[in-house]
């Protein structure tokens, strides 16, 4: 069985999140949306488990996907849930540098653990979860962005 | 009458960002260089006043340039103040990235609103708000960078 | 007279060119859509006059816009035609570096004249009249990317 | 059957291309190397039929492998391959922004093909074909660049 | 004699900055490892006195290299040493951006001395300190990224 | 003797050049700007002679900088000069990434030559030499951008 893992902090999910979960399914027997936690530096907008039932209700039209919240190293947590895979969406160059340092290391962390990228649709490239939060905040209304209603 | 806001933290305004509103001056009939702030979380080094009466003294000898604070999102202050474009600096592929998502979120929330870009003038781009901050905060003199003394 | 210059190959028009026509329109009161050519280094896919026929059709529907193919310098252009102000879509980092350095030469040459820059709608940024040449070169079918039918 | 194709010019085929290959493997029932070719405009240092067979002698210990020539659009190949997935390899931030238009405009001409993308292995990420070339054409040793002795 | 400076903030040092340092030796006399820090906001994983220690250990095999932390502005770190150059090391485009601001307002501030920059090694470019940090906050074991062990 | 080469094209030199090469002289005993040409493929606006002549003329008033020409592969013509430092000016992302490429297979292929970057001054990174060409050949006047006049 082809476990995927895709992992984040989904404070809250996208629809870009949502866009990468739903091209990633044809790949993968069973994807785990993996939400990441500090318990002792606990922040962000939403609690751990309001962004998990957000992403249990976006995703429950979709086969094979489930959603796990974990703390610590994203490696260990693959390995835990037998995964080989982690997959991650890319929209901008900044994020690249990032995430190529991130898979590097995973990787000579891991190496049989190996990460994918996914281009975000352009039409969602732009949806970024802290301006996103930045709109709740302040009063505005960001539902355009979510794959649920606030 | 075209009216055209430059949003931005300003703590403090720089040689760059004084540049960008000379320029795009021809363009427009009145230019709102508006100080963005948050009343909850207060922070930077200058306070609001402080950075108002700097801007202020800095474009006194530009025509059509006000000056004003807001708290919120930028598209209700534009909107509130009838200004159809949003103005920014570019300096290198960071800004650009960020800047890319904030006018694509911001079209999305309010398709009618403009963001137009130029880029910072080469010998000003290096300036950056923080790095004069750190200056500033070290004992360095940043006079250079600035408008105005300190 | 605000006149505004958007100079290109135009290798044909796609709609991500007149996406930032319509978008530039509010800001001027004529917008002039250059069409660059070399008569000694005669290149591209479409002859020019078809080139113009593309834009001319397309831009049609909209007030204020002339089309006109030139040689030599942009700014040469700019001057003759009393535009002040050139127009550049942004698409990613690569045109960002590239129309930086233009940019820059173009107002060292010419100080009075200013570039301002939108970004491309991100449903239109993918378009890239040089993958266009390709998907028609190979008998594909690229009316999608086009605001005319082939 | 799970079928990806991993288009390319492979001239010649890079250490960089093959831990691409290796890595996509367990992914994939059946992974096509598809080079691509123009027959009106031949270019390139190594002709096509040296090309496979360099890269057959490369991937003949890999299961699952298969090498094949095309002329035309990557997604028609696919398409008459039963492929769902073209695998694309990412350097550096200027191979990324061009792959994100390639992939976007395949996406919109064929929208069930995916593409994935793995980042090249950073101490391979360097070796870039065209440089390979510029050393075999000054008669420098590029054989620590390849899977194959020239 | 000739002096340069690699400052950071090495917490903790890794085989990246290391390899910098190595790389650095033939062109200098004398390189400073120079530890920032701020007495005030104290922050980071490891105490300055034991970055010091870690970094004193990873290259106690290298002649003409001293170690030493400094609170306040690098130029005036340089200064009281009489170095003449900064060293950087490169590792990706988002570092790019960020050392051309600093490199080019200390050049402002101080026009007798010069930043060179050499490139990371691609194999250890991915190491982050903030990532390793990561790791070592995780329990992970980070060991294959330091130049000493935990 | 401490021995650099600073290797390019120089079609033609510009002042961004001779910014790289006079902030270098501190670093080196001898500073060798090469031009690199091809018998073969010849190309380019300036005949190597008439390159040469001008970087003779723009660095006459330097010591220690020899210009000559070379054709083949850059590392062998430093080894024949007993050069252990290519020095590359960096004016923006795209030339990172692309010298990045070029600096690694260098380091490959002879470990013991080391590339150092500096960041061109942001009044001259626009200069490009090409599109300096470009305004040349159109009838432009490039003096401002050249060390010497055309």
């Amino acid at each position: 069985m082809k476990v995927a893992v895709f992992p984040g902090s989904f404070d809250p999910i996208t629809l870009g999140h949502l866009d990468i979960i739903e091209r990633s399914i044809p790949l993968f027997d069973e994807i785990i949306v993996a939400v990441g936690f500090n318990s002792i530096k606990q922040s962000g907008l939403f609690p751990i488990d309001d962004r998990i039932e957000q992403i249990q209700a976006a995703t429950k039209h979709l086969k094979g996907v489930l959603v796990k919240s974990y703390e610590g190293l994203t490696i260990d947590f693959c390995k835990k849930n037998n995964a080989t895979t982690i997959i991650r969406g890319l929209r901008n160059t900044v994020d690249f540098e990032f995430e190529k340092s991130i898979a590097q290391m995973n990787k000579n962390l891991q190496p049989d653990l190996e990460t994918i990228f996914l281009f975000t649709d352009p039409k969602l490239a732009a949806i970024n979860s802290s301006i996103v939060r930045d709109i709740i905040r302040n009063g505005g209304n960001a539902n355009q962005f979510l794959p649920f209603e606030l």
